[in-house]
């Protein structure tokens, strides 16, 4: 039998958050839906904008031959040049369309960067903040490098700079953030980003090879009333990942981008790399679809009256009720603390009263939960007298 | 500077199938279009059929929500009931949905297939029929194989099984072919499957593990009054490989398939090799609204009318000025012996007449050039005028 036993294992043992997620669904055939308080996905409740149904309509317009022919592999011309330019616009940046691939979404851009930047057998470590989105461990083992976790500032989930610069050998060829961040919630700030960004030009002075930061944002658009700073204007040597899945609510379709700032030192080289990777990966290229509901669609806001209203009943709820979290300013999670030290066991008497949260283990540390609030209004407000009674099992 | 020296070399040397083509664009803009009679491009020329647009207007009335949302990393169940359903319709089989997993097109499909059954510094090897789609190699070397190339029969261009045979030993883990073929447009008989699965039979006994016969079939619905046999029943351990970019229009679409059949003695490993093959490259499901319009179209019949005309025209064409080519069964590509030994020579001389073919050095062999005819009735026609002036020059 010839089988990559990383492949099987990858494809044998499910992601534990799928699996909390399956028994959600399990449960809800077999209780009612309404019995069920399902908080283990981070998929959009709010609908893409009429903006999409209406582009994909005048899309269909088009001549077919030419509407769903391959386009050229980093994307359509015009859909790049929209996206540089609603990015110049957004953040007095200078970038070009050749600056820009267009990717089947976040998970291909990632893939594809650290598949462009890892050369493999050369113990290659890739930093990344923990808690952290379990499928960054994924790509960046697969692309050959070790996945070195660095636990965030305990009581901020800011990065901790100075465990990030004692983690940095001359091995690490790329730190790893997301902002904001998923599991927590938290935005980094432009002085954290600052000191991050000074301890990597020191480390890549003294190692002798540009250290990259990469961003992966697919959160960016999901902020509430704090601004997430811009990486590439803090730090030359940034590659950012972005996706529409959760801004324009369209993960099914796997449309997203990797930005090669100007700024970055082996610009050139970088791109090409970057075409390569995408190439021997097997991308061939973005949906062509979506990328002509880009050009239309860069600039259409992205809802968040739902998630706005969804994030202060839970944390007024819970809060109430003398749970402590980390007061999310982004995404649509929020990272709360288990009852007891063991986030499994607290898990576990979650699931008797029906709450399904996300231990924090699947993200790399514990004593915390993980609670999606990309779910119906009913769901939060539903659920608030279990979480009372789980409450109050542990006051006795 | 971290740059992945695969990644780069890949990016920064272009396909010279590409080359060619960008090198048509800019002379039809130089000289106008009608002067310059590009072959090089494997594009379809044929709309995707409306049944792709009512099918994709009929989606657009769903909710968001579920219409645009992650579907299942393998594809929405009715999509690959859809299509299981069909293949067992025309092949008399008995395929489950959960032997189906809906890809991001062929390229997706290969790439998750080589990496799901090549173990990595194992010095595995993926034997290929010569001559061969250049991206193969890249596919298989990226999963950490060598690519070896065993010349097809040079009268019928059909597999040598005894080459082939001699080619594979302990190392090899898979046999990879494509019918209809690309470059040359054959169809392999019946027989000569049935001669290489003993082979790879027999194979499989000597060196204790089972070789896989990996079967790309992008071109199966394109066949000029031939049959295409149905590789797994003829081999047990076949994986195929399928994408709807020909046979519906669709090449930016980016969809496809790969099946596990159920006679896969490996079967239920190999479907989760390749679920975390998909999952580790990044690929996260297909393009949701793409597997939604599989549903609808699955058995609509490819478009062959314009691929008919086009090959007689070409063919009588050409014969009628005493080129010898291989009679294409299928696909949309013309094999033509090169005037001179030298493919390249040859086609200096071709582009000096503004005609543009492919060299058969980047398929791995010498003497021809591939000519696709998936371009315009009148490109062929118009055309001959320089076909002739060609022929005559080497007559004198």
């Amino acid at each position: 039998m010839s089988i990559n036993q990383m492949s099987y294992a990858y494809g044998a043992s499910k992601s534990s958050i799928r699996e909390i997620a399956a028994y959600g669904s399990a449960r809800k055939a077999e209780i009612g839906a309404e019995n069920v308080f399902d908080f283990s996905l981070g998929n959009p409740s709010v609908p893409a904008p009429d903006a999409v149904r209406d582009s994909i309509g005048h899309a269909l317009t088009l001549p077919a031959v030419s509407l769903h022919g391959y386009t050229p592999a980093a994307g359509l011309p015009q859909a790049r040049k929209a996206v540089a330019d609603s990015l110049n616009r957004r953040f007095g940046t200078g970038y070009a369309p050749a600056d820009l691939y267009l990717t089947c979404g976040a998970a291909g851009s990632l893939s594809i960067v650290f598949n462009a930047i890892v050369e493999r057998d050369a113990a290659c470590e890739v930093a990344v903040v923990a808690p952290y989105f379990p499928e960054y461990k994924v790509f960046i083992e697969n692309a050959g490098a070790k996945c070195v976790e660095v636990l965030a500032d305990p009581a901020t989930f800011q990065i901790d700079v100075a465990a990030m610069a004692a983690a940095i050998n001359e091995h690490t060829v790329a730190v790893l953030i997301d902002s904001p961040n998923n599991p927590v919630g938290s935005v980094y700030s432009q002085q954290n980003l600052e000191d991050l960004a000074a301890v990597l030009r020191e480390k890549s002075a003294t190692y002798g090879h540009t250290i990259y930061l990469v961003s992966d944002e697919p959160y960016r658009e999901l902020a509430y009333g704090v601004e997430v700073p811009w990486v590439p204007s803090i730090y030359d040597a940034t590659i950012v990942c972005y996706s529409y899945s959760k801004s324009l609510s369209l993960p099914g379709e796997r449309i997203g981008w990797i930005l090669v700032p100007n700024t970055n030192p082996d610009h050139d080289s970088l791109v090409f790399a970057v075409a390569g990777s995408g190439r021997k990966l097997g991308f061939v290229c973005a949906p062509a679809l979506f990328q002509r509901v880009l050009i239309d669609c860069v600039d259409v806001p992205t809802n968040l009256d739902a998630y706005v209203r969804n994030r202060e009943a839970l944390l007024s709820g819970l809060s109430e009720l003398g749970y402590e979290y980390i007061e999310p300013q982004g995404a649509f999670y929020l990272w709360m603390k288990a009852l007891e030290p063991d986030e499994n066991a607290f898990f576990e008497r979650c699931k008797k009263l029906e709450l399904l949260p996300v231990p924090s283990e699947s993200f790399g540390c514990h004593g915390w939960v993980r609670l999606g609030y990309c779910v119906s209004y009913e769901t939060i407000v539903n659920s608030m007298p279990a979480w009372k009674k789980l409450k109050e099992s542990y006051a006795q």
